[in-house]
C-alpha cells in the first residue's frame, strides 16, 4: 500500500472539530448541544446579498475572473477607503475565503522550510496552511494576564532568523478578541522594516471591534507599503462564511502579481457567492450598528457571569467574538469530552473549544477554552449555568 | 523590500491566460475575438440547478460541513453508481473545483522534492499545483501521431525513483480529448501496483466521450483500491464552470482521513455552489444526450473544416472538448499573439492557446495549438476561415 506523505501526517487536526464525534454522540442520547465552540454567527446574512442571488438572471454559471470581476474590485476598494485605508481595484486579489487569501499569500513569500512568526495563541488553522505550504510556524507567546496584547517586539526579534519570512497577526485576534493598538501596529511596522519582513495582518474581524475602540489596519501605517499584506474575508463582516469569498490586499506590485499567478492557476472564485458579496457591499450600516451592539452586549453579559464561577478567569476581549477562558480544570480537552459523554443538566450540555490547539508551544492553554458568543444572550447564559454546574461535579 | 519566494517566482504563469492583455488590446480597437482558448462552454446550465439556488430560502449563509453534506455526498455516491462505479458517501470528500482536490491529493501523498509522473500534454495547472506543493513533475512524452495514446508504460517506468509518488493522468484529456481505453488503464494499474504508487486520474470530463466509446474509470479498475484517487469536478459536467464545486474520490481511507485535515483546515466548500450542485445531479438523461451530441457534431465539423487548410494536422479526440492542432508555423506562441496584435479579418480575429504550455519538457509543442470547441457551429466555422486566412497571411 502507497504511503501518505510526512505533510499529510503532520496536518494537524482542527481543535474546533476534533470533539464533533463527541457532539455528535451526546445529540444521539438526545442531549442537546450548546455550541459555544465555533465561529457561526446567528445573525441573519443582510437580505440584500441573499436577494442578489436569488433574483439573478444568470443561463450558464461561468466562471469569473481569477482576481475578481472589475465592478466588485473597485466597489471593495471604495469599502476600504471608508474604513480609512487607501487602495485601489488593482491592489485587491479576491480568493475563495479569507483561508485561500492565507495560503496564497504564505506561497508568495515563503519556500518550504522557512519561518513565519505568529503571536499565540492564534487561530488554529494556521498551523495547517503552513505544514501544507511546508512552512515552519515560530510562536512567540501572549499572555492571559494583559488580555493577550502584542508581546514586546524583543521577544519576536529574539526569534527571526535568515529563514523568517514574515510576522503573521490576527487583529482582533481569534481566539483571543484582542485588538492590537496603534501604537502596537507601529512597533510591528518598524520591527518589519528594519528587518526586511512581510507583516500579514488578519484582518476579517475589523468590524467587531468594541468600546469606541477603532481598529487601526496595518494598511493605514505609512512606510510600510511593501510589506503589508492583508488577508480578508466576508465570512463574518456579513455573517456569510458559507459564501467562501475572501481578498488579499497588498501594495506591494510583486507580491500581487505572484499571488495572482496561483489565483489563476485554480481558476477562479465561486461566481454565486460573489454575486451575493458584491451586494451585501450596500449593506445599510444600520445593520452594523444593531450586529455590534448585540455583539458587545453579549460579550460584557457572558463575561460578567463567568466570573461568578469559582476559579474561573476571562480575558477581556474588545474585539471579534471569541474570548479565551480559564477554568479551574488542568486539561480543558478532558473536560471537555466529559461535558459531551458524561455530563447533562436538565437535557443539556455545552461544547467548548480546548484552547491548547491554538498554541504552538507544547505545554501551554491546558487549563484555557476558547467560548464563541456568537448565541443569543438566553442561551449564552444558560451555556454559563450548565458550565458553572458541571465544573462543580467535575472538580467534585 | 522583502523578497517574494523561489516558489512565487516559479510559479507557472496559466498558457491560457497570458496571452489575455492582447486580447484586451485588440476588444479595445474594436476587433471582435473568437476565444478558442479557454473550457469555458456555452452550454446552458440545468435550469434544475439554478432554479434550487434562485428559490433558496436562506436566512444565513452558513459553512457547510467540510467534507460536504452527507445528503449531497449521498446523491454523489448514487451518480458514481450509476457510472458503474461503487463508492459510498463516505469515500468522497466535496471541494471547492476540480483544482482544490487535485491539491489535497498531492499534499496527502507527496512531500517537497517528491515526483509525480504525468503524460504530457497535460492540464497546464498542474505544473501550478504541483509547484505550489513544492513537488516535481515528471513528463512522459506522449504523440500527436497516434492521437496522444498512453505511453508504452515502459516509458513510465523508466523514470521511477525513490522519490516517485505517484503517476497523475487526465481522462479524457485535457488538452489532447484523448480517452484512454480499459487496456490502457489496466496497464497503467498493473504498473502502480507493481511499484506502490498512487494513480491519480483526472475525470472531469467523463460522460464527454464520442463514438460510442465508454469511458473506463480507475476506480471500476480492481485490485487498486488503495492506489487509485479520482479527481471530478460539476465545472463542465454540468457547465457551471463557476460553481467551484469538485470531489475527491478515494477508497484509500488513509487518504480520506488526510485530505479531510486539508479540508478541515480551510473550512468548507462554498454553500450556495453545493445547492446548485446537488440540484444538478436531478438533471434528466435528455440534457447529457443533447450535449454530447452537440459536441459531437462541433469536432467533427472542426475537425473536418481544419483539415482544408494546407499544412494543418488534427489529432482526433474521442472525448473531452478539446483537440491539439498542428499548424505551419514555428511558434505559435508568436503567431497567437500575431492574430490579436496585428490581424483581422473583416473585424474578427481568433485566440487561441498555444500548446508549449502544455509541456514540460523544453522544445516541444511549439508547432501546436489547443483548440476548444466550446463554441456553436456557426462560430467555429466562421473561426477556421478566419485561421486559414491569417496563417495564408503569416506565411507569405
Amino acid at each position: 500500500m502507497p504511503k501518505i506523505s510526512k505533510k499529510g501526517q503532520n496536518m494537524p487536526e482542527s481543535p474546533i472539530r476534533k470533539l464533533v464525534p463527541y457532539a455528535e454522540t451526546a445529540k444521539s442520547k438526545g442531549v442537546e448541544v450548546i455550541h459555544l465552540n465555533i465561529g457561526q454567527p446567528d445573525i441573519k446574512t443582510p437580505e440584500v446579498a441573499m436577494d442578489a442571488v436569488r433574483n439573478n438572471t444568470l443561463e450558464i454559471l461561468e466562471y469569473s475572473r481569477s482576481e475578481g470581476s472589475q465592478e466588485y474590485r473597485t466597489k471593495l476598494a471604495n469599502y476600504y477607503g471608508k474604513c480609512d485605508i487607501d487602495v485601489t481595484a488593482d491592489q485587491i486579489i479576491v480568493t475563495t475565503g479569507g483561508s485561500e487569501a492565507l495560503m496564497f499569500a504564505i506561497g508568495s513569500i515563503a519556500d518550504t522550510a522557512d519561518e513565519i512568526i505568529i503571536p499565540e495563541p492564534f487561530y488554529a488553522n494556521y498551523n495547517g496552511f503552513a505544514n501544507a505550504s511546508g512552512v515552519e510556524v515560530v510562536p512567540v507567546v501572549s499572555n492571559f494576564e494583559d488580555n493577550f496584547a502584542l508581546p514586546p517586539v524583543e521577544e519576536f526579534e529574539k526569534l527571526i532568523t535568515p529563514k523568517t519570512k514574515a510576522i503573521l497577526i490576527c487583529n482582533p485576534g481569534n481566539p483571543t478578541g484582542y485588538l492590537y493598538t496603534k501604537e502596537e501596529i507601529k512597533k510591528l511596522a518598524a520591527l518589519v522594516k528594519k528587518h526586511d519582513l512581510f507583516l500579514i495582518s488578519d484582518e476579517v474581524y475589523r468590524e467587531f471591534a468594541y468600546d469606541n475602540v477603532e481598529h487601526y489596519s496595518i494598511l493605514q501605517e505609512k512606510g510600510i507599503q511593501d510589506n503589508a499584506i492583508v488577508v480578508d474575508s466576508v465570512s463574518k463582516r456579513y455573517s456569510m462564511c458559507g459564501a467562501r469569498i475572501g481578498c488579499l490586499v497588498t501594495r506591494n506590485n510583486e507580491v500581487h502579481k505572484t499571488a495572482l499567478k496561483f489565483a489563476q492557476a485554480r481558476l477562479s472564485p465561486p461566481t454565486l457567492a460573489l454575486i451575493a458579496s458584491e451586494a451585501a457591499l450596500d449593506t445599510p450600516q444600520s445593520y452594523f450598528d444593531q450586529v455590534i451592539t448585540e455583539y458587545a452586549e453579549r460579550r460584557n453579559l457572558l463575561i460578567t457571569a463567568l466570573k461568578t464561577i469559582d476559579g474561573v478567569k476571562v480575558a477581556t476581549p474588545q474585539g471579534a467574538f471569541y474570548c479565551i477562558v480559564q477554568l479551574p480544570v488542568s486539561n480543558t480537552e478532558d473536560f471537555a469530552r466529559w461535558l459531551l459523554e458524561d455530563f447533562q443538566l436538565d437535557g443539556q450540555t455545552v461544547m467548548v473549544a480546548p484552547a491548547a490547539g491554538f498554541y504552538a508551544s507544547e505545554g501551554i492553554g491546558y487549563d484555557q477554552v476558547r467560548i464563541a458568543y456568537v448565541l443569543d444572550k438566553k442561551d449564552l447564559l444558560r451555556a454559563v449555568e450548565i458550565l458553572k454546574e458541571a465544573l462543580r461535579q467535575y472538580n467534585a
